[in-house]
């Protein structure tokens, strides 16, 4: 008998890269899938790739997850606490959304509104200290997409004092299914195709996190959604405060990672290259007219920056190789 | 110890995906990945999606490959043969290329020139008592990303009797890795994005293959390039030749197969459900002006196409389940 | 002062494009876009790519139109009898849906339901005799966007005989343009873009149309999605009936005409090549193995297969040369 | 009989566009359109959007373009100043390379290497007193694709003394054409297709351009290539120097400038809206967390970016309304 694993909220894409993985997991059975409005249709009438699965969803509540070992929760922001709030403590409970990431009250509250759940473990075990935290808690708040990319690139330089932490500029695109699942037209395959266009410029929800996550004090990110289905390609640029390669910063922080990569010295990442994988692929130059310091990474929105991430950090909390079930190659071309 | 298997040409798109899989395949070990002009490169460089995998192309010669358990063959049309003749018997060889699929000499040499290489077991274990032969087998021909595509949609209602082989029209497109590797014009992503457009239309090399492998006696191909990077979709036509239900037979074929699935009716198949999967889905009707049967099939052209098949294969031979290191699940969205 | 020109239904993809065409056409000025929902917002809100035209969306009503020297409806199926109905005999009419398009009721009311408006002279000028009817009409009825690709491939072809009106099998991949600016999730970017889907298999509403337009007496269609914003790659096979060369067939139906170019031999359609434009690639051959006649042809389906049309048509009826304000070349890459 | 213009390397996408123009343009008539290893093929054959049009590459040589009005050069880098020299200096000419457009020959060299054929009238007629001098000159170096995008968004800000001009960085992605006709491996479309990758990071070849057209002092660049054919956008951030409105300082620099448009507010650019039009969009605003501007241009590449933009530098050198055969209108979805 395997780990009983449940999903809360396996109709989004999120969802379904979660049924995806742990399909495939070799310790995890899963207890149950559930959704809202999709509660009692099959699962391959949402996620046609995962047709074989004879599977339906059921309706998201408390009872049908409580005797599961771990419940990860892909629902939309806000809704994770009262859910949370009903689990024993023994299920052990991985969040993807935004409910339980931030520290700051405040931050939480203008830009999210309504009251502050309360953090809980942060979910990047790549940062100093986390994979042991994480190891020890029952209750981890999976990381954003935007802020695994940005994170990884920058965290360790702040770190080692090799950048200022005042003057961080980033940009940041993302494929289409960062947006979700639900139908808008600015989202159609018609407006997206062929189409480069930035959104939330100057006042991004996701910049306390990142801002958290990474020790910077001055951050702009401008979001951009790219023709793509899936992938984060991160342009992160600092103020270097000495001498220090950022390559050798990097490579010494991630030396003992499975999943994060510096790419050797004239290989620039793709984000095509991580799909469908949970790998962060990294690399970086000092400019030579400006003299900051440039990193870009590359993931899979739904892979390191979702559900990879959310089954990596499972692995954690259940004392498994941080690697089980989990891919680094991507599906490419 | 595991498997040793070993590939050649593992510098195409099909090479790449044999890697992937290879990587994830519980029995199997790599022993050499020969390539020719990229001989002495990182693997990375040219796959990125493997960072992390600290691997050298060899070059392509018997020597190198003779220890190995089983070679894949994923060579340019033309060349396996020759290499396959300097490999002992002990090895197992599938070959990815079209060398030994055709046991029509003559159909070879009009489509391909040259001399013919002679036959080797087709490939396509859903063919009935094929997967036996498989088995059996040191030297399998791995099926053609078409044939595959097309052959699962139409046999089983030829052999059946429940329409006539004398009338079969298929148009089937394909993404663009199906066209290689090599740098060309028409293939360059400027000209193919936003872009549909028929190629050899009314002489594909691949008719006679596909005519062998269902027993069609007159068919009308009209292969297509598409948008994508991956996938087949094939419609396919035939006239029926009593009321025998196609999506009857088609359940009963697929019946005890592990990756070939019929669709529930009012379902249609995605090409981007099988990506990166070694599934087949199917759906079939009658359509209500002509009275035609149309099956329409897909498949990811280098999963089940190609490096997905030749794994499936390769188990076969080897005597492992057949689904061993592979997936039935595709990375959607 | 120029022709005034309404367009009711301005807010759709093909709305839009007809508000391109008429900016910058020379004898049209624009005296109403209406809509409905989108009534009092600016026109570039919702079509980003008219910035700098100060247009704001009209309420559909007849009376804003009813001064207008000619009006192109663009609205959904159903709505464009009534409308019309309201509008002065005086006003000419080209109407882009599908409701005065056929002449059999029973046709229309199996496949769209509610009561037939009555046929409109149908508006496909490369018909033999159309042109003149359509200059002579009031009313004209838009071809639909499969029915023009199909038509122009097939209708030379059975009307010289050369191929039998009951056998015609064809397979037509779309843009995601044409299945319209609603937000629907089977149409969003995460969904589309890489993947290739068949939909309305085997009873397409436009089936009665193309039998109306090009005599074929039995057709059976496959309307594919495709990973595009615009165009349409009809692939048409027939069986020939004597020895006729499809190719001088269609070069004599099309030897005098602006828009529908039959291209060199060797060289087959690209949708891409049409883009913006009222151009119809045509190209066609004699399958080798099944001796099937195959015609492609390309267009872009809200060029050729919908506004551009539409204003080939009014010019027509407004005693203009016909290529007026019409491109035939595409913009690509 | 009207102005007598010619294309030096017109088998290229910036080529194919200047065709396409020019076919459009009331006042030009097409004396030669020259190419290298495609002289004496059809046009069609290498531009299919051109279909309908009898026309043959001419071999690139000064005597076939010796008696135009005026010569548009789309040639490598490298090539045009010797071409150039070659041609009368009653013939004038728009040059789309760069070799004429630094005026830093030593700049030149580190980029490009060679000798420095000298700076010629900077084409971008929307800088303060450029219109006026483009209009009195013979030789006019046409701007950069990158440049254009950066430049109109940055320049009224530093000329303003709005933004600082010592710390400025841009990340800007560019559809596939800006990367050539060219057939490279890391260009097909099943490499670029779903993927986003920076490359020349820390040193592209266009950032002294960008620096002399803006008066920026430190600049850092990271040009990204994105999945679409066509299209550029620039995110372009800078520090503040008081507190100007940098929307206010935009909308008084291009107030009376029919192509560059700055958006409502709430509006933030999309390529696909500058397709096929020789518009540039633009918005702007002060970054909530860092203080810093941000402002985003949207332009197509072989539009605003090249042939677009060289055609409205002719029509000033040659006297015409600055708008003549230019759409500011593109064709989207």
């Amino acid at each position: 008998m395997g780990i009983r694993v449940g999903v809360a909220g396996a109709s989004g894409y999120a969802g379904g890269e979660l049924l995806r993985l742990i399909a495939g997991h070799p310790e995890f059975d899963l207890v149950a899938a559930t959704a809202h409005r999709q509660a009692g249709a099959p699962v391959t009438a949402v996620h046609p790739q995962l047709v074989g699965w004879d599977l339906v969803f059921a309706a998201t509540d408390a009872a049908t997850l409580a005797d599961a070992d771990l419940v990860f929760l892909a629902l939309p922001h806000g809704e994770s606490a009262a859910l949370a709030a009903e689990l024993p403590e023994s299920v052990r409970v991985v969040d993807l959304g935004a409910d339980h990431r931030l520290r700051d009250a405040d931050a939480w509250s203008r830009y999210y509104g309504g009251p502050h759940a309360g953090a809980w473990t942060y979910g990047l075990p790549e940062l100093p200290g986390q994979r042991a935290a994480i190891a020890g808690a029952t209750r981890v708040a999976n990381t954003g997409c935007y802020a695994v990319a940005i994170t990884l690139a920058l965290a360790p330089l702040i770190a080692a004092g090799a950048v200022s932490p005042a003057d961080v500029v980033v940009v940041a695109a993302s494929g289409t299914s960062g947006a979700g699942r639900a139908a808008k037209t600015h989202l159609l395959g018609s407006e997206v195709m062929g189409d480069l266009s930035p959104y939330k410029v100057g006042a991004h929800q996701h910049v306390p996190e990142i801002k958290q996550a990474t020790g910077a004090t001055g951050l702009s990110l401008t979001p951009v959604l790219a023709p793509m289905p899936r992938g984060i390609l991160a342009t992160v640029t600092a103020v270097p405060t000495g001498d220090a390669d950022p390559r050798a910063v990097l490579a010494a922080a991630y030396a003992d990672t499975p999943f994060v990569h510096l790419l050797p010295e004239g290989a620039w990442p793709h984000t095509a290259a991580t799909a469908g994988a949970n790998s962060c692929h990294l690399q970086a130059t000092v400019d030579v007219d400006s003299g900051r310091v440039i990193v870009v990474s590359a993931i899979d929105n739904l892979g390191k920056g979702a559900a990879g991430q959310a089954v990596q950090n499972a692995n954690l909390m259940l004392g498994l190789p941080e690697t089980t079930g989990l891919s680094t190659f991507g599906v490419a071309p």
